[in-house]
């Protein structure tokens, strides 16, 4: 079969497969559109790549990512530097600033602490965060890391580093999504809304 | 929201979300991940972008995509070339060389007459395919176009083209596909079945 196919084409195929949630069948479908594009779309889209991966890199402060040296949250004076929101990844700002409802600061950690695939808390932002801790006055940090063992972890572990430093330490809320059945909600998700539940 | 990712990988994510089967959502991934490779390998992926476009073009014989002047089917002594396979894509070459029972010859059509898409014979590649059938006495050609209404007119239309030059012309066999239960069959398939129907 691949001897049939042209090694340029092969080559194109494997990289679009090294892309998460892409297939073999998908490579080869996303492949072929790129060959059906115009060639100033192809060379567009090629440099898009390059051009992305010189520019951007983390913000001096939060870590999230941007192509200036601070990003437009941390640069915006409206908001509150003294309360940051602790994120797994770029992509959960992205979620956050959607609600339109939270105006203070983040801090991207660029992953979660997890033995198993090898990363401890030396890969992750941790350094950074505790230098802003220190540098601008910070009153609340909320751990926003996933509702996953990992993410629990990494905001237990980050929650005992921050708390002797005298800063309050919270946690997003879990409980059963809005809008959706009690009937169809998992355990630990029954459990975790019963914990946190609240007087009415 | 968009204001808060930098310009370059807005870009990127356009250029994701452009390809086939690549939502809003995905084309971010997509675009977080390529601004996780190391930066030789964001170059080497644009680079084969490029590359491929450059060097892949159809086959000057039965228009699949190669990058040489004939594909390796056309170029391989051993391949019949008086029969010839009519197919859409060159995803559909691929499917049919996966089953190694076919030892004759392609012809690739880049698409189905389509009028609501503006899509007339004009814009496939049947010129080249009448071409084929006088130089290298053909003697049948196997409409392998899709089992769709746009590749049903596309058979007719060429097999009424080409009966006149003294071609037979087949069309695959439609009907229950192996391994599957009668009962979850389409209407349409089972008239196919049924007018397809066998001596055993």
């Amino acid at each position: 079969m691949s001897s049939l196919q042209a090694p340029s084409l092969a080559t194109l195929i494997d990289w679009f497969n090294r892309l998460p949630g892409v297939g073999r069948k998908s490579a080869q479908r996303l492949a072929y559109y790129v060959l059906s594009m115009s060639e100033e779309d192809a060379k567009m889209f090629a440099s898009a790549i390059t051009e992305a991966h010189q520019k951007i890199h983390r913000c001096a402060k939060c870590c999230n990512l941007t192509d200036e040296e601070l990003c437009p949250i941390c640069k915006n004076v409206k908001r509150d530097k003294t309360i940051i929101c602790v994120v797994e990844d770029p992509k959960d700002v992205a979620a956050l600033e959607k609600t339109q409802e939270y105006s203070a600061s983040y801090h991207v950690l660029h992953g979660v602490i997890s033995p198993l695939n090898g990363i401890g808390p030396d890969q992750l932002t941790i350094k950074e965060l505790v230098k802003r801790i220190n540098e601008d006055n910070v009153s609340e940090v909320i751990m926003a890391t996933n509702a996953t063992a990992e993410g629990e972890t990494t905001a237990v572990y980050i929650s005992r580093l921050l708390k002797p430093l005298g800063v309050k330490v919270t946690r997003l809320a879990y409980g059963i999504p809005v809008g959706a059945d009690l009937e169809y909600a998992d355990e630990v998700t029954l459990i975790k809304a019963l914990e946190g539940r609240r007087e009415i």
